[in-house]
């Protein structure tokens, strides 16, 4: 399925996309959901969860503020979107900030399968410890995806893939996303994005929209998701400069672009090159 | 009282205004209160919310996010504002969406006087199954308030508001607002509006802030904020296209337009029809 | 140390700051944070906020929506930080609002050790009580900072720093910053900036960065800070009046300020007179 029709999908289906995330950032998640043409529905409440997951086309957990009552939540809603087969996207926020983050993310990987997930090389490569042991990235690898390391974090993300079933998706400069068959590297996106908090809560929430729109087709998903939002990044940036506005704004031009995308921007814009 | 002079007591009073309501658009809703000329305090803390609630002048429980923890505060918070008689406005935001909402909602309803409720079709006919029964709206019925269904509609809110003592207020794409006597037809809004998260909380908000400086006048109040919001979608959209902006600037921009309302706007730019 | 430079340590150093914080503006937080050149974390579980402050160079409390879960882990926080001497601001939001908001804070005034303290008038002359008893200001004052008022509420921030050893910052018309040897009063900021939610919380948030880029120097630094987020409001009115914008944007206009702060305009447009 071409990149267009992935996005064509979320358009046409609206999927609903169930989200257990945190509250720093889970308004824009909710507005780039929308704006991509998903529907989003937060809830947290164990009593609920089971139930809104299984009226959903996809559950994104997203473990920024995560605390012992949400973390059940995400357990349960979890399980019953496994048995479901509906997918279930993991942003493992700051999985390597604290032990209990970390620890919560093992736990969540032990009870829960994801179908993708997506985080920086230093959440990812934390995941990997004791999964893919020895051959985890190198504690003293440059953490950034260059140019010349794009085959490294492939086949780390490979092994990942084939430990974990999930897709692997590793954003930086160069964003990877792998499954354990094959994978793209992607190179839309800027770096004035890092100092918007929350841009990489919406590939999770992107993910979301694009895996619940596109069931039998998750690696392509995932990275159409990476993709949108960094395209969306850059599109916003060029509207940027003909305002002269600076950072706050440019959250909210993000937001804008979402909206705006279409086959044509989708088409052309998009840096996706296929690693095998 | 005409509804120019509702907006300028929300402007000279500067009511303050309880929220117990969700994490995702709580910021709209403190933001949508400070620009109409309200003066909003979030609190959900069972240990304060009859404090806060009694110094209050409305109380808006939103369930969007609902949890154990803070539907007990609501609880706490709606007993305590119905002794004081201070207005409570009631947003049961997908109470549909789960059998857990659904009983939070009718817990709420069996422990707590709401002056109006406001949701849109789905949630507001839920309400009303067990309470008007077999004249709730039919499952069958077209779900969104076209100009054929306006009585249809009325009749239903008129009957749910006979039984609850509640004014009802139903967004779509023409929204009725009701108690047992009379009630309106307001034609303010854009479907847009649902591209952006939080326009129905802001309804909420608005409704809490115009109750609050019109303890007197509360069907009227509730239809005030609902073309107030639907009147700031439409600004809004005007300015948005002067800008040639997006869904995520559109979204701040309702928040301009409604620090912007003024007698001239309100006056002129409401589309309200009295119903009977 | 002049102002510049702490602003470029903030810039240079990228301070990592733990916020356990409000959910209504904690993206506000989060986002000046950022673009003032900090790295916020926002973490609240108990499991987690010893290891979080203790990676951090600053910890922000905001009591805002504080509940019995959130003051627990602000409390293990706080006292951990102390221990590590890293600097504990605390934005006493509402602490006069109820006799919970109250207790919590005084609460943590008795277990944490605060660098700094920064509220209104209001919610600082409430901390003061039992601390400077009969000192404290007297409930008839005017409780906004103008010219012939800076002298009294400089002899009562001193006052309380020298019995809490914090540096006191309270905003208002004019924002009063003091230590027990000395402070400033600043005449940055617009009434417009009461408007948006989160400007108070914001300057908390720039207190945290400025303290953590400068752990030496927490007088100026706080000092800096309400300057920062003063003159940010000024700017972004600035540019408000060019796109005929309002509440909404303006409130992303104060974000895009705190971005494109620099050397220039940190060392023209602060309008600070040191009081003794």
């Amino acid at each position: 399925m071409s990149f267009i029709e992935l996005l064509s999908n979320v358009r046409v289906k609206k999927p609903v996309v169930h989200f257990i995330t945190n509250y720093v950032t889970v308004n824009d998640c909710a507005n780039v959901a929308l704006a991509l043409g998903g529907s989003p529905i937060m809830a947290d409440e164990v009593g609920e969860v089971e139930q809104i997951a299984s009226q959903s086309s996809a559950l994104v957990i997203n473990i920024g503020t995560v605390n012992e009552r949400t973390l059940n939540s995400m357990i349960r809603a979890g399980h019953h979107a496994n048995q479901l087969g509906i997918p279930v996207v993991l942003d493992p926020v700051g999985a390597d900030a604290s032990v209990y983050r970390g620890d919560a993310v093992k736990l969540l990987l032990r009870e829960v399968d994801f179908s993708i997930i997506k985080g920086n090389i230093s959440e990812i490569s934390f995941l990997s410890d004791g999964i893919v042991s020895s051959h985890g990235v190198d504690a003293s690898m440059d953490r950034l995806a260059s140019e010349d390391k794009i085959n490294e974090i492939f086949l780390f993300s490979q092994r990942l893939s084939l430990m974990t079933g999930s897709v692997i998706a590793i954003t930086g400069p160069i964003d990877i996303v792998a499954d354990s068959h094959s994978g793209y590297a992607i190179r839309n996106g800027l770096p004035m994005m890092q100092q918007v908090t929350g841009t990489g809560c919406m590939c999770a929430a992107a993910a979301g929209c694009f895996a619940g729109g596109n069931h039998d087709c998750l690696l392509n998903a995932a990275a159409a998701a990476i993709a949108a939002v960094g395209l969306c990044g850059e599109l916003a940036y060029e509207k940027l400069q003909n305002l002269q506005a600076g950072l706050g704004v440019y959250h909210e031009l993000i937001i804008d672009a979402a909206g705006d995308l279409n086959d044509d921007l989708f088409g052309n814009r998009i840096k996706m090159t296929r690693i095998c």
